[in-house]
C-alpha cells in the first residue's frame, strides 16, 4: 500500500481525477501512469474493463488498487471513482510549429481551458512565461479534460528568452486597450506566435509595441473578454481556413517521453 | 442591524460580492441594491467615494453599513471588502433583438461567463430553458463580471414555448456531432437565435432537425470546446460584420425596472 498525499506542486507527480481523465492518460502517455486507484463503489464493467486493458498494454506495470482513502484525501467531487496518479513529464514546444504564448496566466482552472481549446484547434504548442499556474496542478489537469496529456509545453523566466528561443515569427500581441488592429482585419500566416496576459491585467504596454498588436472588439459595456474566450477566438480565427483532419496530432510519434 | 444569511436559490435578494461588482451594480440597477456592507479592513477612500456617490444617486435611499460579520457569512473571498444586496429583477428579452438560447446550462459560472460574453458582443438577450443553473447565484453574478446588471433574460420551461413566443426567425443549433454545417460557412443574418446545451451533453439529436445545425470544427483530439467558448466563438461570429459602438446598451432606457 502506497503513502498518499494531497498535491503540492513542487512534487514529481500529479493526479488525473474521474475515469474520463484517467482514460484520456492512459491512452495518450501510458509510459507516465504510476498508479490507479478505484473507489469501492465503481461499478461500471465497461470502465475496469478499459482501464485494465489500457494499463496492460502500457510498457511498464501499472498498480491498480482498490483504495477508497486516496479519494477522500485527494477528491473533494462525489463523482469521482477513479484517479490515475502520473510522472509529470516535459514535452518541448516545436520550434517551427505556430505557438500561444500565455505570460503570467494565473489561474489553473483558465489554464486547464486553454489548454483543451489548443489542442482542439491543432495548435498544441504553448510557451509558458513564469511566473505562472501550475500546468500540473490537478484542477488545471481537470479543465483541461485531459488534454493536457497531448500537449507541448515549455516555460521561460521571461519573454525575452522566449524570443531569443524563437526568433523571425510573426508575433500577435492580444491587447485590451482600444487602438490595436481589429482581430477581423488580421491575416495571420501559418506560422505564428499569439501572446496573451494575465487574468487580470492583460499584457503590460510595451507589448503593443511588438510584432502586430491586435484587439478582439466588443462593446464598452465590459471591460474585457475572459482570458480563455479571447484567446479561443484568436486561435479559431487564426485557423479559419485550416482543414481539421482527423488524428492530426499522435502523440506517441511527436514527443519525446 | 439586519439578519444576514447565506444565499438561497428560492430568496427574493442576491450578493454582488466586491467593490467592482458592487459598483457595476450601483451604475446599471441603482434601484435594485438593497443595502451596502463595507469591511472595516476596506481602506481606499476612493472606493468608499464612489460607493457613496452612487448610492446618493438612486432614488430609494441604500443603507450602507460597516459589518465583518456579513463577510464571514456571504464571503469566501479574502479580498472582499464590499457586498450589495440586490433585488432580483426582471428584465425580458427584446423580441426584434438576436437572442442567444441556452438549453438546460447547469454550471453558475459557466452561465456567468456566457452573460460576460453576451453583453461583450452586444448580444444581451438570453433566452434560457429549464431546469438551469441560477441566473442570481452569486457565482453567476461574480463571473459575469457585473454584466448579469446590463443583460436581457427570460426562462421558458420547455424549447418549444420559447419558439412559439418567437416565431418566425432563424434557428442556428450548435451541434456536438459532426455532420452539421460548419460555422465559418455560415453567413447568420442580422435576427437570429443560436441555441446551445448542456456542458456535458450539448443539445439533444432532435435539434440537428430546427433551422441551420452548425457546428464549430475542431480536431479529433477533443471531445468538444468548453461550452462559454463554443458560445463566445458563436458570438464572435455571428457579430462578424458589425461594428460596435460605444455605449450600445444603455439599460435605464432599454429595460423596465
Amino acid at each position: 500500500m502506497s503513502t498518499i498525499k494531497r498535491y503540492d506542486k513542487d512534487d514529481s507527480t500529479s493526479y488525473a481525477l474521474g475515469a474520463t481523465l484517467s482514460i484520456e492518460l492512459l491512452k495518450a502517455r501510458p509510459d507516465c501512469v504510476r498508479r490507479i486507484y478505484l473507489h469501492s463503489k465503481l461499478n461500471s464493467a465497461e470502465i475496469i474493463n478499459t482501464i485494465e486493458s489500457l494499463a496492460d498494454q502500457a510498457s511498464a506495470a501499472i498498480d491498480i488498487e482498490t483504495n477508497d482513502k486516496a479519494f477522500r484525501i485527494l477528491s473533494q467531487k462525489e463523482n469521482c471513482f477513479v484517479i490515475a496518479e502520473f510522472d509529470k513529464f516535459d514535452a518541448p514546444i516545436d520550434g517551427s510549429a505556430p505557438h500561444i504564448v500565455l505570460v503570467n496566466p494565473s489561474n489553473a482552472g483558465n489554464l486547464g481551458t486553454i489548454i483543451r481549446s489548443a489542442v482542439g484547434f491543432d495548435l498544441p504548442d504553448i510557451a509558458i512565461i513564469k511566473p505562472a499556474a501550475d500546468i500540473f496542478d490537478p484542477k488545471t489537469v481537470r479543465a483541461s479534460m485531459g488534454s493536457l496529456f497531448r500537449l507541448r509545453f515549455s516555460h521561460y523566466d521571461q519573454f525575452e528568452d522566449y524570443i531569443s528561443a524563437h526568433k523571425d515569427r510573426p508575433i500577435y500581441p492580444f491587447m485590451l486597450n482600444r487602438d490595436s488592429k481589429d482581430l477581423r482585419e488580421v491575416d495571420i500566416p501559418n506560422t505564428f506566435s499569439l501572446v496573451f496576459g494575465n487574468e487580470a491585467t492583460g499584457l503590460p504596454k510595451e507589448f503593443a509595441c511588438i510584432g502586430t498588436p491586435v484587439q478582439i472588439h466588443h462593446s464598452d459595456a465590459i471591460d474585457s473578454l475572459n482570458l480563455p474566450i479571447a484567446l479561443s477566438i484568436g486561435l479559431y480565427s487564426a485557423t479559419r481556413s485550416r482543414d481539421f483532419s482527423p488524428h492530426f496530432f499522435d502523440v506517441a510519434n511527436e514527443v519525446q517521453l
